[in-house]
């Protein structure tokens, strides 16, 4: 255990290379494999459970984990760009350090060759040292690139990756209503950091924008302290900050159909490069919680189309009962609006789309009339942008929600699939 | 449980005035004393366990919790100045309201006589409903009055109050260095919700500050994430986002002798309303972690006088061993620095001064520059608001800590003693 390491007064120069959590659990069980290479950790680690109480997620899968992954309870995303003069093996350099990076991390390790207080005096520590200690968390890291790595705004092709390029990945059109705000949208890069202690979510995309230095900085972040959702029938259903249940009719990860129907793009969807991943979106919406909070309960639920309580839909039966749209009460009028939201937002309205919800709630501190600047930072995942705009044009145009909310920021990226170990994250784009 | 409440289709219009998690514990329990009134209910819900696995602190006794109460990991701190037109009664009307409402959700129950779900259907729900579900969460909610509450900017006495101001509650001084910025300072009221559930502190501010509607609006607020202190003998101590352990020489709650001396305002140390209190001050100290991040080991622990990895003192030891401040090295220069955070700040130093210190990490986004905006979130609570000063200055003089911190938010605030069951928060103010 470092917490244990004599203080440096009387420090031993021996032993380096050992990660923070990766020696309690691999002690005896022979560290000659760590360090810098992630080979093989994994495994042991699983095996070990974590050195702790979690094993955290694997990295190297697949899929990147954080997309179907159990909503953790804490985000913290960021969105880089690229600085002037990074050149296309900068960029590959830099997608190599942070899935080396990221697969440390994920696995509770800390990020540099030494341990965060290991390394040589005359250094800065390779990992800045706030998580030590600290369990995995549930840590994922998800990257994801934007429309300009692959054509810049004033249309140049900084990275030759134009011919790459999705024909689905270009800016979301503009919605009415949208109200975006500058700099709270955009970017060439993304890592999307989620777990269940924000000190561990904050870790992780602190040590990446500083591997990132020189190369690309963070252009706009958010945190994120509750979940909106649940990706998995094993999670309780949270409440947003409306007071209501949100994710009751989200994807599951235990539907694995509608998952590759839905979320996971397919080979002959696009470029080859991107089978496997999937396309995220983010919104940054803010919700007048004070109007709201004046709102006479009958009128909320009307807004939503569920009940406040339960999360059931205003039709009948329970939270999982599926609505009924045409169900009318005695007054004739069908009891789940015309304008609610999950009447609008229904996969029956929208041609059978769907998307994965992963979003967190927000507070920023407040504005200048003392109202929060709270709301709901949205994002969703989908085999298309497509899935999102089309029920974000029906819910822009006509859901009564509108006026307790305000789309501030927005950004969309592809997200590459898993890395295999030894590879780095979105390789294959470089072939 | 209200969860389990039929939605409204076929809801009934009974049982009312049960809260979320009381019912949870009460049942059968005998629920006649529940609702409105607080009188008992700490008590019943102490015996059946909170309703949950927490009981959640008691908010009626001698002192406001939220002070030596063991630090929660989570904070939302807001300040409020009192609108125009509002009057002596409207202000202990609004200390009335708020001190039921926070004993009733630091028990775990929902402001209103009606559950959040269960009210009225043409009323606004009175609670706004995020928390639902949610345990007490160890939840705290401490009160304070800033200066202006005494005396307006403008020199005038809004609510009869001048002749009860104590001597100490005046502006702190500037220290050389300051870089406050506006709008992050000052207020006529504060409210510091902790808990170890973001969503509980949230919704803790977020509900007191509706029930001040039109009465008092927030200036400033805080979130923070993840404690930097530890307040207890029987708490780990945490880590800032310098990596450093934060708290280590800390007065704890252990320390009865001490934080009589040093926290509580002892009767006759001014006006008779304010024994059993104390004053609390905050700092939002922004940390540059990037340039921290390329300082080289060495470097960070002689600023700090401690070692990054166990905490101890560079005079040697381990976390708790006292430093030596004349032990010299083989260059006769001292072990712990001239100008070493914990040489300036130490009691020896300082005239035997000592505070409680409970301050928040934060990250806010970033700036324009695609820096975090983060940094500490210092609160610290003692006898006089003098203790804070003189260590203050000295670092403000001295600290070689100075060139990664700026210090851009001051408050300080009286913090009442503790309400007896029936009283409110600050009611001997108004006696
Ligand atoms: C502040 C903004 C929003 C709030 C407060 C909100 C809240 C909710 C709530 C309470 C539900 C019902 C429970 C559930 O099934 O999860 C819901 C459902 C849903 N929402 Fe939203 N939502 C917001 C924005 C959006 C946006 C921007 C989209 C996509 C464009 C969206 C898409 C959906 C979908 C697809 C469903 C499920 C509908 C169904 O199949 O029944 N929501 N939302
Ligand atoms: C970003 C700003 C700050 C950082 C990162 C910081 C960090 C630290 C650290 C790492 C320690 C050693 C561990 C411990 O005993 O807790 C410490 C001790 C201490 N700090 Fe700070 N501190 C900051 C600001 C302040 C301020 C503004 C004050 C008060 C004016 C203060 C007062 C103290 C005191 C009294 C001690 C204990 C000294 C002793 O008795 O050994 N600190 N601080």
């Amino acid at each position: 255990m470092t917490d244990a390491t004599p203080p440096s007064a009387g420090r031993p120069a021996a032993p380096r290379g050992l990660s923070r959590r990766g020696l309690l659990g691999l002690a005896g069980a022979g560290i000659a494999g760590l360090g810098l290479g992630v080979a093989g950790d994994r495994t042991v680690i699983a095996a070990t459970g974590g050195a702790g109480t979690a094993a955290g997620y694997p990295f190297y899968a697949r899929h990147q984990a954080g997309i179907v992954t159990p909503a953790q309870d804490r985000l913290h995303f960021a969105s880089f760009d690229l600085s002037p003069g990074t050149s296309r093996a900068d960029l590959i350099a830099l997608l190599r350090d942070w899935t080396v990076a990221a697969a440390a991390m994920t696995a509770g390790r800390d990020v540099g060759e030494f341990g965060a207080v290991d390394g040589p005096y005359d250094a800065p520590p390779e990992d800045t040292g706030e998580a030590l200690g600290l369990e995995p968390a549930g840590l994922t890291i998800t990257f994801g690139f934007g429309p300009t790595l692959f054509e810049a705004t004033d249309g140049t092709d900084r990275f030759g990756l134009a011919s790459q390029r999705p024909a689905d990945l270009v800016d979301l059109p503009h919605f009415p209503g949208d109200m975006l705000e500058e700099g709270q949208g955009g970017g060439d890069l993304c890592i999307q950091a989620c777990a269940n202690d924000p000190q561990v979510a904050v870790h992780a995309v602190r040590n990446l924008s500083r591997i990132a230095f020189g190369k690309a900085a963070i252009r706009w972040s958010q945190l994120g302290f509750g979940r909106t959702s649940s990706t998995s029938t094993s999670q309780a259903t949270p409440r947003n900050l409306f007071g209501f249940k949100d994710g009751t009719a989200n994807i599951k990860a235990e539907e694995p159909a509608a998952v590759d129907e839905q979320v996971w793009v397919q080979s002959g969807d696009g470029p080859a490069w991107l089978a496997g991943g999937s396309y995220l979106v983010t919104r940054r919406i803010r919700m007048t919680i004070e109007t709201w909070d004046r709102t006479i309960l009958r009128e909320q639920e009307a807004i939503i189309g569920r009940s406040k309580g339960e999360g059931a839909p205003l039709s009948g039966g329970s939270e999982f009962t599926e609505p009924d749209f045409d169900k009318a009460g005695p007054d004739d009028a069908p009891l789940i609006d015309k304008a609610a939201h999950v009447r609008l937002a229904h996969p029956s309205r929208n041609e059978g789309r769907r998307m994965l919800r992963r979003g967190y709630n927000f507070v920023d501190g407040n504005d200048e009339l003392g109202r929060l600047d709270a709301g709901l930072f949205f994002i969703s995942f989908q085999r298309s942008p497509e899935q999102f705009s089309a029920v974000q044009l029906s819910l822009a145009r006509n859901d009564a929600m509108n006026e307790y909310t305000r789309h501030v920021g927005s950004a969309l990226f592809a997200v590459p699939p898993g890395a295999r170990d030894g590879a780095y994250i979105g390789q294959a784009l470089f072939a």
